[in-house]
């Protein structure tokens, strides 16, 4: 009988009794959600390595309260806190760059990789490579190298499950029908702390207001990408290339409460969507658990507390980042990648007060002119060739600064 | 890859390239919907056979347009009518509850079980009992006899798609995870006519008042439950059986707006949802195409246009049919059979004028207790049990009905 799930359970892939994991970042703000994780698993997980980037003495604790095999700090700078704080426990310590992609490497079933930047993709690739299950919370995997990232996942057998509250609700939504019935796949936004705001008061805001997120608390890169959307351009490239969807059917809708995190449109009218408390945990959990479920310590949904879900047609006219972010889709290519590292680029001069806010996409539109005028935007082909691009693209946005943030403020 | 989808598509069944379909209750709501669906298939459906009560000239027209097979009016009187509207077609007539019954044992793969009353409750078991796809209409089914009809499907191997808007919605949003891991089923209500009335409005409330439903447009019978919210305590009923979910599980949440139809919360916190235009399009589409999908007519869902969807805990003070609900379907057994009856006793008696507003929940509650001091709320075996109980039942709230209805105006 097949009236209770679609599916027969059978047809479910089984998680082994212990699941032996691996935490890439584990002091960061997805990683200590994790290992907040863990530790509920009364025996259900046997932790390979966990890694951070300088953290010795948070990281060493981490180790310890998992009782990991391994820990890793990225900064070599950190290694004798590390191996004095995990001294007589048994545990392994290392560091650099190698020692951080080989904890990747040893063989652990299931992979958080929430290290951000240049060494989190090596890392997060040393895992898909291996065939891993990879829950993917490193952004820089699918924005400068995304192409290459899914196809040496695919090769290798890997599982990728997003991490990302929107991207893990779209997965969790895309369950209800196969891939080809989809017509279109919605991110949700806050809209951030600027949605109410007129474009001159936008132009004219400064750090402070553009911190304020209304509801997840994150570090300020973040946040600011919240504040200009670019978060959501980030998320719309990881999209495609998560799901293999094209730029056309991709979609963001503001939608202030952050409950619903994302949903997909069926060719027949059904749209399934996954909601939440805003609490990371809930993805993760998701990512942890899969393809079966556990319990998690996030507050259960209340939608007659909640009250009201509203909803606006993103404004293209004070977030331009959404249309440069269908351009550099359409474009394909390294131009996600330049986008990328452009906004990097303009987000630490805002942080430094060097660019006004409206400065931000504008120094990313013309970055990304520039790159076209120069047809360097062809698909990067490796992680030293994602990285070039990154690097080139940074260096564009350096040379045309000056002239941007005169105008910016 | 898994990133997609976390199945394989090859898991998936495939639909075979012609799909052999029956519609019993071709001229209702919900078959004359589907029929539309089949007139869109160009080529993809055989029509097997299509049934209806008596209306013989509309059903020998749906007949001719999807080229089906045989034709059967349950009513014999309508059966010279329907052979001279099909004379000439090839086209077999029949007549009779015999026919309408073997109109479900002939082989077709997918059958549309849109037959309310005992009729329908023979027929779509005759279809279940082959190990046909069932897509589920008839709530007789499910609330007088559901741990029967289950078992049948179950034996025979047959497929059993919920198309109730709300059923469904749940349906699709079980394939995000195990069954066992599901803490939470939410049904959701409109709340009706009466969603903003006092109870005291609601006590003196007219007929034509009850009628006026906000989002669907459907029979009478259904609108005057929408009122009362007896159609979500049937429609608990229908998801305890069909999900296999304890009542302690199942929750209604008023959501006036009808665009969430139903909703699975998972024990990681995960609430998963399916939502789309009130057109009950939408939901017949999903079960003709599953396990895959079809291009709908229904209009797709614009929440940027709809703005606002809103929700509420419903007042168990002013719609006493959730707690009535609550308890038939913990008594189990009979109780729901029990509780069915009286209430459609008791809204034809509304329809009349000769109970007042409030006298139908009143009637159904003392139905349900007459029975239980009884001791006459055994589960039904089969079909002629159940509709023993059902005319049991509405003896009994016949036999209680004038000291309610004095009370009740």
């Amino acid at each position: 009988m097949q009236a209770v799930s679609p599916l027969p359970r059978t047809e479910r892939k089984p998680a082994s009794a212990v699941r032996t994991v691996t935490v890439l970042g584990a002091t960061g703000s997805v990683g200590t959600s994790t290992v907040d994780l863990l530790k509920r698993g009364n025996g259900k997980y046997r932790v390979e390595a966990v890694t951070a980037h300088k953290n010795a003495v948070q990281l060493a604790q981490i180790a310890r309260d998992l009782n990991a095999r391994l820990a890793v700090v990225a900064d070599p700078s950190a290694y004798r806190e590390l191996k004095d704080a995990l001294a007589g426990t048994g545990i392994e310590a290392a560091s650099g760059e190698a020692a951080s992609i080989e904890a990747a490497q040893r063989p652990a079933e299931w992979v958080m990789a929430a290290v951000s930047g240049s060494v989190g993709l090596r890392s997060t690739l040393a895992a898909a490579k291996r065939g891993a299950t990879v829950a993917l919370a490193n952004k820089e995997c699918l924005v400068c190298a995304g192409a290459m990232f899914m196809r040496t996942a695919a090769a290798s057998g890997a599982t990728v499950l997003p991490v990302d509250s929107e991207h893990n609700a779209i997965f969790q939504a895309l369950t209800a029908g196969p891939r080809e019935d989809v017509s279109r796949i919605v991110i949700t936004a806050s809209g951030g702390p600027f949605r109410t705001w007129t474009r001159e008061q936008m132009r004219a805001a400064k750090l402070e207001q553009a911190l304020k997120h209304p509801n997840w608390s994150m570090g300020p890169k973040i946040t600011i990408d919240s504040a200009t959307m670019f978060n959501k351009v980030l998320e719309l490239i990881e999209a495609h290339h998560l799901f293999a969807v094209e730029p056309a059917k991709l979609a963001v809708l503001v939608h202030p409460q952050s409950i619903i995190h994302g949903m997909v449109e069926y060719r027949d009218g059904s749209v399934v969507a996954q909601l939440g408390s805003p609490d990371m945990r809930i993805p993760i959990a998701h990512c942890l658990a899969w393809p079966t479920r556990i319990d998690g310590p996030a507050a259960k949904l209340d939608l007659a507390k909640i009250g009201s879900l509203t909803f606006e047609a993103p404004d293209p006219d004070r977030f331009p980042a959404l249309e440069l972010g269908r351009r550099a889709l359409e474009t394909g290519g390294a131009a996600p990648t330049i986008l990328n590292a452009a906004n990097e680029v303009a987000v630490a001069a805002f942080i430094g007060g060097q660019i006004g806010f409206g400065g931000i996409a504008d120094l990313v539109e013309a970055t990304l002119e520039a790159a076209e005028r120069r047809n360097a935007t062809a698909e990067p082909q490796d992680i030293d060739e994602a990285l070039a691009v990154d690097h080139m693209a940074r260096s564009l946005a350096h040379d045309l600064f000056p002239e941007i943030a005169a105008k910016s403020f």
